[in-house]
Parts: structure tokens; sequence; C-alpha cells
């Protein structure tokens, strides 16, 4: 048995490309005393991914030269070694990385139920994607009902649960989006008031359409453009969440920071930054009341499968083309 | 008597020229029943003036073509009609406008009192410039002793009282400014921990060298690069009050918006903005706090006086070229 790892050979400038990436197999050894080795049979492709591979300071530290990618992904114990917490059949998630497997104490992974949810909705609605929406609109953005709420990135991971959570507590919400396919998707499946094909339609006549009135939650998972127009759509003490920025996670010159940022002023908002790990505590309270959503029907989740661990970069390309549906996720196992 | 108005005769791009303004000459006449005559001593000069000559929305509506410059003066009642809350005699600071009289009911004036400091004062530290600073840093910055405190526009009527709150609350203050003189006044005379020349010293090294365990608040006044080396400095939890941007005001292109803001994400911070007019029911309770740090010397105040209502546009420009100390005003009483 071999494991195939993809490891960071260099550092892109713009969209990795094939040379960023190193693949090594290694044949599996027995894991060490409190070890175990999980057999990964999906990983978790997140926007995050692109900031962890720039040198420099940021939330964590950056993947080193040489070094597994840093992944989220789901698995099964295959081997223990005298590890107490973890037994041979269990499924867990947690940071295995872009391999086939891992060997690890289990630090950072914890049990998950393949009976109550697929195997991968831990890695969406119930993994890091779900944990950011649900603490970001609830803890950030402070919704209450009634409020409009604009989300960008609408059809992804994030943005997808964000609006129906939006929604679940009683707010109009728009999302943006790129393409008819996924706005149709949040508006037709996804119970979103409206949405903004942001490639296809006038962004800012949109916005005067749908949200004629402004918005009092923003929250911006994209950066650039949308970003800048959703400003000027900001009604008196807004708050802006910022989670991401996908449009400028690629951007060889100096990012694009947002012109139209005095709005801030002009309307006493709020813009406040959030990382998901800060909310570590509470996941086990996030994902019992997502799950219970799941389960009776008032939140959908899509994830997006690829196949295949040598499609790792080319799968990973879709999250900037927005070339992908709900949550990207590579399957690694073999079947 | 004649009262010399300054109109607005076309809205500017880019810095205001005297093309932008229109004198016009009146006789005084008698006050209404109801009203008063005021004999404007000294008018405020403030950065949000290129603000509300902008068409568009704002925070208030921008001043109409044709119309008096919008502005706050200090001056003395010396006429009055069936006014029961004004008399001649008193002293009055409110929204008098770029004149040297103006008739009014009194709304939006209040007394004030030539004995406790001088007129001028009212216009700076005991005015809009002291209240901005004062539940800017304090509700909006929210200071706690200890913090490290970065504010620019340092040595203005703001930034000199922002820096001079947050010293006696406790904090370690930095500041930007241009010009050597300006920094050696905040430093020697205010009692700033440091000062950063923008116009002769490199801003990051500076900060690295004076914040280098980066900074809690930020405080801007000015925007642009300042603001956004100040983004890279953030600490956890930092706070960012977004008080005005002067460097952008008179821009013809795009206004530039922070680059670096995703350190607000990096950093789980929040970036608010604020409009004086808010805290207008508690402005009582800043005058008596700034009034009393004034007689007691804790904090000190600079007013910046030039002479004519013939120089209003030359003076004005002088907020942009940075060509003055502490608060700028205009004398309009001749003698």
């Amino acid at each position: 048995m071999k494991n195939t790892k993809v490891c960071l050979a260099e550092r892109p400038n713009g969209l990795p490309t094939s040379e960023t990436w190193a693949y090594q197999d290694e044949l599996i050894a027995e894991p060490k005393a409190g070890e175990m080795v999980i057999k990964h049979h999906y990983v978790s492709l997140d926007p995050a991914m692109r900031g962890w591979i720039r040198a420099g300071k940021s939330y964590i530290p950056p993947v080193e030269i040489g070094a597994v990618m840093r992944a989220a992904i789901v698995g099964e114990v295959i081997k223990v070694n005298q590890n107490k917490l973890f037994s041979v059949g269990d499924f867990v998630s947690g940071p295995g990385g872009v391999q086939q497997f891992s060997f690890t104490t289990g630090q950072g992974f914890y049990k998950i139920d393949p009976k109550k949810a697929p195997l991968t909705t831990y890695l969406g609605a119930l993994g890091m994607p779900g944990m950011t929406a649900y603490f970001g609109i609830l803890e950030v953005g402070k919704i209450k009902s009634g409020d409009v709420v604009l989300v960008s990135g609408a059809a992804g991971a994030v943005g997808s649960m964000v609006g129906q959570i939006a929604k679940l507590k009683g707010c109009k919400v728009v999302g943006v989006a790129g393409g008819a396919l996924k706005c149709q998707y949040i508006v037709e499946e996804l119970g979103f008031d409206a949405a903004i094909d942001y490639k296809n339609e006038n962004l800012i006549a949109g916005l005067k359409t749908h949200c004629p009135d402004g918005i009092d939650v923003y929250f911006d998972n994209v950066g650039g453009d949308v970003f800048d127009a959703a400003l000027l759509m900001l009604r008196m003490h807004a708050r802006v969440v910022i989670c991401g920025a996908i449009s400028q996670y690629n951007a060889t010159s100096a990012m694009k920071g947002p012109s139209n940022y005095l709005s801030l002023l002009v309307n006493r908002a709020t813009m406040q930054g959030m990382v998901v790990f800060d909310y570590a505590d509470r996941y086990q309270t996030g994902m019992a009341q997502i799950g219970s959503w799941l389960a009776d029907g008032s939140v959908k989740t899509r994830e997006d499968v690829y196949d295949g661990i040598a499609h790792f970069n080319d799968t990973l390309l879709r999250l900037f083309s927005g070339d992908k549906i709900g949550k990207l996720i590579l399957k690694v196992i073999e079947d």
C-alpha cells in the first residue's frame, strides 16, 4: 500500500500551476505508539488554501516548501497503535492534508458519523465552511429579523449557508454569484429572495433593483468590484463581515482595496474580519444546529466532488474560475 | 454695515480654486421677529468642507450652488428681535457659514463663555474637532490603558486631541504628521511618545521602530498610503476608527481604497466609521471634560488663525497642503 502526497514545490505567482506541486509516493509504515493511520476518502478544497501557500504573516503559518499541502479531510481509521481516543473503523475529520493517508496522534481530528450525513457533508455544511457561515453571519454580522443581507460567493460552500441561515432568521437575502446556473440554484433551490449574476448583469443596477433601500449586512467572500459596489449600498449602522477575498487571492500586483470605504463613515458602519478558528470551542453547537436544519430540510447543501488526487491542481483552479457549485471536494480514495 | 458672504459658485474638480466661490455683499437688515443678528469673529475651516461641496449622498446634504458656504463660526449677538434664548452681547457658536454676519432664529447655536477660553478654542478643542476626538477615540476606538494608539493627521485639530486624550488614558501614542516642525510639536509640546514624519521618513520603517509590537487602535484622518501602512501593523482585535481621509478628498480619479484591508481578517480587527453629530446629546459632557483638561493644563491646544474673509480659499487650501498646525481658523471680523 502506498500513500501519494501532494507537497508544495514552489510558491506561485498568480494562479497555482502544476509546477506549484510535487507528487511523492511513500510506502505505508506501521503507526508508532500513540499514533494511527487514517485512510483519506475526501479532501476539502478551499479558497483559503491560496493564502496558506503565500509567504508571510497570516492567521496561521504558511505551508512550508516541501511539506504536504494543508487541507481538511474526511477518512477512516485503518490502523491504531495504543491510541485511546480512536479505534479502527472510526470515521474522522481533521487536518490530514492533500494525501491519501495520514499518520497522526489524532490532534485536531474528531469523529464523525457517516450514518447522520454523507461523509462529504462533513467537509461542507458540517465542516469549516458551515461553521464559518454560522458564526460569521450570527456573531459578526449580528443579523436580526427584517435585515437586508447581501452575500457574495453566494453559491459557494460558505455563501450558500450564510444566505440560508439569514433566511431562517427572518432576513431578506440577496446573493451575488457568477452565471445563470448558480443564480437559479440559490433562488430556486436554496430560497434566496434574489440573485445578481455579476458576470452577466450590471452589479450596481442589480443591487438597486433588489435592495432598493440598501443593505444592513454584507457578507464578503470575494473582495474586488463586488465589495466596492456593496459598500455603496450600506444603510445606517450596517455591518460588513470580511470572510474572504477570492477575487484577489491570485493577484500578481497590489490587491484592490475598497475605494468606497468612506461609506463606513457616512453610514456609521462597521467592518470586521473573522477567522473561523476563533469559534472552535463552539463548533459543537454550530454543528448540532446545522445538523438539525439539514435533517429537517430547513437548509440544503451541495458538494461538487471531483475524482483523483492526480487532479488536485486542476480541481483547485475551479475555485478561482468559479466552475463549480457548492462545496468543492476531491475524492482521493481509490475504488 | 455690510455683510460679505462666500457662496458656492461651482463644484470643483480636485482642489477648490477662486472660481469655486462667489463673493457677495449685502446690506445688513434688521432682524425679523424671533431672529437675531450675529457678528462673526472667526470661521472654522475643516477638511469636511471638501465633502460638503461634493454633489451626492453623504452624511449631510451638500451645499447648494449659490448658497453661503457651510461653516461653524464663533461670534457675538449684536441685534435681537423677540428672541428669548439670546441677548445682545452673548457670544455664541454655531453653523453661521462663511460670511461676516448671520441672521438666525438661533437654531444650532449655543452660548460660549469667552472668559473661560479664547473664542478660537470654541472652534477647536471645545468645538467639533474636540468632540470628534473625544467620542471617536473613547467610544469608537475603545482605548484602554496600555494600548498602542496610532493617529494620523496628528498635528491637526482632531489628531492632536486624540493623541493627548489617549495619553491621559494610559496609552502609548504615536503620531504621523508631515514635516519636522509638526513632529516636534506633537512630541515636545503635546507629549506624544513618538512621531513619524511621513513626508521625510519611510513610513513602514518608522512604524516598525516605534510600534514594534503593532498597534491596538488606529485613528485615521488621512486615508491613502498612511492608512495602508497602518493596516499592516494591526494587532489582534485592533480597532480602526475612520474619521476622515484628507489625502483623498481632492482626488480627481477613484479614491484609493486600503489594499491591506485583509489585515482586518488576519487580526480579527474592526473598522468603524464615525460622524461627530451622532454624539450631539453628549457634547456637554465632552466639552466639560476637555474644558477641565485645558484648565489644568492636561491638554494643550493650538489654533492657526489667518486674517480676512478675502483669503478664504487660500487659507482653506492650507488644510490640504498641510501648511498649518493645529486648528485652522479664518478671522472675518474687521478691526
